[in-house]
């Protein structure tokens, strides 16, 4: 007998989560939607070296790979904004530019799963590209705030920065040559704290750098955006990026969202492609557990696959964290089976039963047809731990329905009728 | 520079194809929803010797293996029937039986391609474990006819048999400890013909069991369901298949569906795990695209992996081939952008045009924002690329609602008039 169990760091999803994750997927979806996105797909496995581009670091230690049937060197996709570089490149004569597309798929890495950290995960990615306007950004920022709204994440800040600015700053400051390893080391920030960043800012540089580097890096503290952007602006000098960072305020105030957005010159988003606005989303009642939401600006997309320079904006709701802070904060609505279920009496009856069931399932009422004539408390019992609200017995003198929860029975019902209740019941808890 | 391209027997879904795989999934899905069936998730990768069981044959040639990071022989699901074996048995404790289940995913098998087939493709199954009623068998049978019907695949053919029955005429007609391979031969008929099978089983037994295999085979033929049953009782004597049968048959005319089904005892459904019904469905306009949900009864699901006896019975959609069926019979909408474009005549207008959305977005109707100033013509042009059938351009008197297709223009409207109109129009349509 083979012992039936799944790889660390993988899990199976019971009814109930299924259930309340395809249900976040579809608000996810529909606030895509409304904003005129379109889906795409692509393979969950593609050749290696497409997908390892440049190559190196963790990425390449992390990714499934292996050699498939063929002798080619195939890996699983690691994130969706790879595979959407390559197929930018290769589609790029069936794409209108702007294109604003979302891909909401399962990506695979070979992380430290003593972390808590999964293996097989879930990203829902938005982007456009085609565009480096401020109105381009700034739709990303805007959508990011209204899907958290649509799940009902409750009070969220959205910390913004801008790459090109701390480049300047520190251009400015006289840092040159160790940009990247400085962003690095301000990277750890909420990991080791100040102290921790001072000093090996300080081995890397010199005191007085290390001093005001942070300094720059923590200015948006108790300050409102424009204050923050003041500073900054002094810090660095006028340029593309602080232009940029005050269209992007404006277009908010317009749209009078202004008040979930922060200017945090802390946010670096590691060492990625980012070269414009970066953010991140913290859910105020849980920072604890990380940004939700996650991206930038970057102004080639396809440049391993293509000569055409194709800027995007984009950013990724990383669902099972977000879905494990619904759960946490009991923001996820319990997950039911059917609207009602139909009692079985008589193993002969299952024909009429389902032609029962149809007179409800047209009405928009899901049935559960009991398959197996057991005994009716045993079958209310079973009804109560599907989580179905309805039972409804046929009788001669027309259909008994049923309340599971408070065990009244109304007599004498015509299908629509009962229909009609059920619905009616529905509405009013909605 | 990398070769942007996709490994052969993968493909990407451009945004028209994939809105309308994402529609057909909905719909197929609100259909399996409507019967009380409740969704579960399991992983992409497993471990091998999991997946394999008892092993052998094509999948372990077909079946994507490797080693992970960890040393561990894993391997990506070929079907979903094995994970849900292996999730039955790991969490029995977490189930009710019977347990009624869906699961909507990608699997992977490494076909030969040229035959046109995918590498990657979306699996649709549907079960009901922990029950061996005929309830059971004909629940799934009208959720196949149902749900095909749900998703306008037109007039459609569910051919039925059962496998008791096959192996009891079989042995009363002395074919003892070749089953298996009769099978295998028989499952030929509608590729190499009835020449060609009565030929192999000539060569196998004998030429006067050769002719009767073929005769209980094609008994179907020119029959009604009951003549065909009758038949087969006749040559295999009554039993407990025949009696299945006959049960299954008076639920159909009961539930007033009886005319898609058709009894045909040349349905083997291959060498796989069914002990019971099986079946196949045809799209009565394009048969020769072969079966678009097949599927039948199993006597012990976990038998690999758990000393219980869990029976069940099932369905499969395989949901490329429906689509390219779908569209072959010109049942698929074509996929649109949002509801509505908003014109930018000005890059600073955005927040503007974004609060302006918003009114039309809260009311249900997708508003595109445009991002980029260009010539009202060009973004006219551009809103048609993307499919969009109307364009909103505000102005000091109201905003003007045009009509894409017609170019008609409606001057002076508030939002929501435009809003109203849009969404009237919409429904005309429907």
């Amino acid at each position: 007998m083979i012992e039936p169990r799944v790889l660390k760091g993988f899990r199976d999803f019971l009814p109930a989560q299924e259930t309340a994750r395809r249900l976040l997927v579809e608000k996810i979806e529909a606030s895509f939607r409304s904003f005129g996105f379109v889906p795409i797909d692509t393979p969950a496995l593609e050749y290696a070296e497409i997908l390892l581009g440049k190559g190196g670091g963790e990425t390449e230690r992390q990714i499934y790979r292996f050699t498939d049937h063929g002798g080619r060197d195939v890996a699983l996709r690691f994130d969706l904004t790879v595979p959407f570089a390559r197929f930018v490149a290769e589609r790029r004569g069936e794409l209108t530019f702007p294109f604003k597309r979302y891909h909401i798929a399962k990506v695979w890495r070979g992380e430290n799963t003593q972390k808590g950290r999964y293996r097989e995960f879930t990203q829902c990615d938005f982007d456009i590209v085609g565009s480096d306007c401020a109105a381009a950004d700034f739709e990303i920022l805007l959508m990011m705030k209204k899907t958290l709204e649509a799940v009902g994440a409750g009070e969220i800040t959205i910390r913004i920065n801008h790459r090109g600015l701390f480049n300047r700053f520190l251009e400015k400051t006289g840092v040159n040559g160790k940009q990247a390893e400085v962003l690095r080391q301000v990277d750890k920030l909420s990991k080791i704290g100040e102290d921790g960043v001072r000093a090996a800012l300080a081995e890397l540089l010199d005191d007085e750098k290390a001093r005001r580097i942070l300094e720059f890096s923590g200015c948006g503290n108790g300050r409102s955006f424009e204050e923050t952007l003041a500073v900054l602006s002094g810090a660095a000098g006028p340029g593309p990026d602080t232009e940029r960072l005050q269209s992007i305020r404006r277009f908010m105030n317009d749209a009078g969202c202004a008040e979930s957005f922060v200017l945090d010159p802390s946010i670096t988003r590691g060492l990625d492609y980012y070269t414009g606005v970066v953010y991140e989303t913290f859910l105020n009642k849980l920072p604890g557990i990380g940004s939700v939401c996650s991206g930038g600006r970057y102004d080639n997309l396809t440049g391993l696959y293509s000569k055409e320079t194709i800027p995007g904006v984009g950013s990724s709701i990383g669902l099972d964290r977000l879905q494990a802070a619904l759960e946490e904060l009991g923001a996820v609505s319990e997950a039911e089976g059917a609207a009602a279920a139909i009692i079985c009496r008589d193993g002969e009856e299952a024909g009429r039963l389902q032609a029962l069931a149809e007179s409800f399932r047209s009405e928009g009422v899901s049935c559960d047809v009991f398959l197996e004539p057991k005994k009716t408390g045993q079958q209310f019992a079973l009804a109560e731990k599907k989580r179905i609200a309805w039972a409804i017995i046929p009788g001669e003198d027309g259909l008994t329905l049923r309340n599971i929860a408070t065990r009244e029975n109304r007599e004498g019902l015509s299908a629509d009728q009962a229909a009609a209740a059920i619905k009616a019941a529905k509405e009013g808890r909605t």
